[in-house]
C-alpha cells in the first residue's frame, strides 16, 4: 500500500573538508526520503513543490528511483525552487548554512492531489507544524503518520508542534531537539515526555552516534553503522526516515502491526543502514548505484556486529 | 587464572547537577576496576599505593568485594592519598576538575608483589606510559595486556605511549583522544592506525554514545545501556574495563582466546551493563548491592534491544 511523503526538493551546494565541493545537486528531505524508500515498497508518493527553474537534469536524477510516483510534485509558474548552500566543518558532524533561498517553500504549502488521499504511510518531513497538520487532515486513509521536525519549529511554534504530536503515530528528531522540546537532558527521559503528548513511539537521532527508540512497549538503542567512508552527511536523518518508512510499510503490508515495538526496532536498522550507503556520496549518487544485494550484506554485518547474547 | 589491575584509590569528593554531592568517598581507577571485575572472574589483584591517611571505612568499603586481592595494597608512610574533586555539568557528559592532589601518585610507582608476578591477564590503568611500560615488564608471563590511556599522555609523553603501544594486546581510550593520538577524525580510521602502533585491537569509548571495537578481525559497535537513572558517572570508563578484562579473564580460562574479536566483543558487552549499573550511584554504592542475577538480567535486556537480525 501507498507510502506517501511531504517535503522539500531542493537544489545543494554541499561544501566538505576532505571531499571538495558540488555545486547545485539534487537534495531536499523529500528527495532522501523517497530515493531510500523506494528500496523497500512502492509505490512512494511524493508531495512537494518545486519551481519554474527546477532543471531537466535533476528531474531525471529523482526519476531513476523505480516506485517513485512524481505525479504530486507541483511545478510553480514563477516561483523558485528551494536553495541550500552548507558547509560541513571538520569533524563532519557540524555544518554551517551558507545560504537558504526559500523559494516555494515560502509560499503556500503544496496540496495533497486527490489520487494521493488513500495514502495509508504517511511521512511528514520537516517543515511548520501547522504545513504538517494540514496535510496530514488531507490523509484521512492513514494507518501510520510519523513527523520530522527541528529546532525552529520547536522555538518558534510549540503550540503546533504539540498539536501535530497528538496526531501522529511517531516522532523522528535529533537529541538535542529533544531536549530543547522538554527541557529533559537524559534522552530516555525526553523521549518519555514527549511519549505524553501523544505519539506511540520517538525516534531519536544521534548521527554518527546512533539512535534511540522510545516506544509505549519498550525501549532499544542502535550505533551507526560504524564506516570509514563518509563523504558527505547531507541527508543521512531523510534517508534514515526513508529507510525505516520503507520497511514499516512492507511489514504493514504483510500483515504486522507498524506501530509495534518489534516493527519499528526493525525499520530503525534498516534506517541505519541505508544511510550509511548515503552519506558514502555528495547528493543522490551512492543510492543511484545500490542494490538491495548491497543492504542485504551491510544488513547481516550490522546484525552480526550488534548481536551479543 | 589471576586478573591484576595497577592504578589508582583514591579519595573523590563528587558534585552533580541533580542528585548533590558526596564528600571524601571512595574512588580511583584501581577501585572500579576490581570492584566490576570481581563479578565476572576471580582472584582480581590490586596494584596501588595510598597514604597513611587512608581511611579504615573507605579500606572496608574496598574489602566487600569477594575475590579481590588486596595484598598488593602499598600503604606508603608519610605520603597522602591522591584525591580528586570534581563536578559535572548539566549535560553530566561533561565535568569539571575542581582539584588533583597527587600524593602518592606523584612519587615512585608501586612495584608488582613477588605473589603477583605470574598473573595472566593484565590491566594497566591509566598513568604515565612510562609506569606503565615498567608495571607490565614486572608481568612475564601475562597472556593478555590492555591499556588506558587519557589525553594528558598524549600531549607529554607520546614516545612512550607508542612503545607501550608495542607490548599490549589492547588499547582502550575516548572518542577525542583516539583522534588526538592519531590527527584521524573518524574513529574507525583512528582506530586502524592505533592497530598498527602494535595492538591488536582498539576499544574507542564514547561514554552515553556507547564504543566501537575495531580489532585486526573485525569491527563491531555499541550503544550504551539506554537509562534514565544516571546519577554519577565517576568510574564509568574503569569499571566498563572491569567487566570488560573480568569477562575477557573468565574466558580465557574456559579455553577461549580472551584477544579474539568474538571474546572482546561479548566482553565489550558486559563492561557495558556494569557500567550501566555503576553509574546508578555515588562512589560503588550501587556495586555493593549488585548481584549476578542483576547483571544476567540487564545482559538479556541488552541483546534483545541491539538484536535485529
Amino acid at each position: 500500500m501507498p507510502l506517501i511523503v511531504t517535503g522539500t526538493i531542493g537544489i545543494d551546494t554541499v561544501y566538505t573538508p576532505d571531499h571538495g565541493h558540488r555545486e547545485n545537486v539534487l537534495g531536499g528531505s523529500c528527495t532522501y526520503f523517497a530515493a531510500a524508500a523506494s528500496f523497500y515498497c512502492e509505490p512512494i508518493r511524493i508531495v512537494a513543490a518545486v519551481g519554474e527553474d527546477f532543471p531537466d537534469e535533476l528531474r531525471k536524477t529523482m526519476e531513476q528511483f523505480k516506485g517513485v510516483d512524481h505525479s504530486g510534485l507541483e511545478v510553480r509558474k514563477g516561483s523558485k525552487t528551494f536553495r541550500w548552500g552548507g558547509k560541513y566543518m571538520e569533524n563532519m558532524d557540524q555544518r554551517e548554512t551558507l545560504y537558504t533561498d526559500l523559494g516555494v517553500v515560502a509560499e503556500e504549502p503544496p496540496v495533497v492531489p486527490e489520487q494521493f488521499r488513500d495514502s495509508k504511510y504517511v511521512f511528514l518531513a520537516n517543515t511548520h507544524p501547522s504545513v504538517q497538520l494540514g496535510l496530514l487532515e488531507q490523509l484521512p486513509q492513514r494507518k501510520l503518520a510519523v513527523a520530522d521536525t527541528m529546532d525552529l519549529w520547536i522555538d518558534t511554534a510549540k503550540p503546533e508542534l504539540m498539536q501535530l504530536c497528538e496526531k501522529i503515530d511517531g516522532l523522528v528528531l535529533n537529541f538535542d531537539e529533544a531536549e530543547q522540546l522538554t527541557g529533559k537532558r537524559n534522552p530516555v527521559t525526553a523521549a518519555r515526555h514527549i511519549l505524553e503528548m501523544g505519539p506511540k513511539f520517538v525516534v531519536i537521532k544521534k548521527g554518527e552516534h546512533g539512535c534511540i527508540i522510545v516506544h509505549k512497549d519498550g525501549i532499544s538503542a542502535l550505533p551507526a553503522f560504524p564506516t570509514e567512508n563518509v563523504v558527505d552527511p547531507t541527508g543521512a536523518g531523510d534517508s534514515f526516515a526513508g529507510g525505516m518508512m520503507g520497511s514499516l510499510a512492507r511489514e504493514g503490508d504483510a500483515g504486522v502491526d507498524p506501530t509495534s515495538f518489534d516493527a519499528i526496532h526493525r525499520a530503525v536498522a534498516h534506517g541505519t543502514i541505508i544511510a550509511s550507503y548515503n552519506i558514502e556520496s555528495f547528493s543522490l549518487d551512492r543510492l543511484a548505484t545500490l542494490t538491495s544485494h548491497d543492504l542485504d550484506v551491510r544488513f547481516d554485518e550490522f546484525s552480526r556486529m550488534t548481536r551479543i547474547g
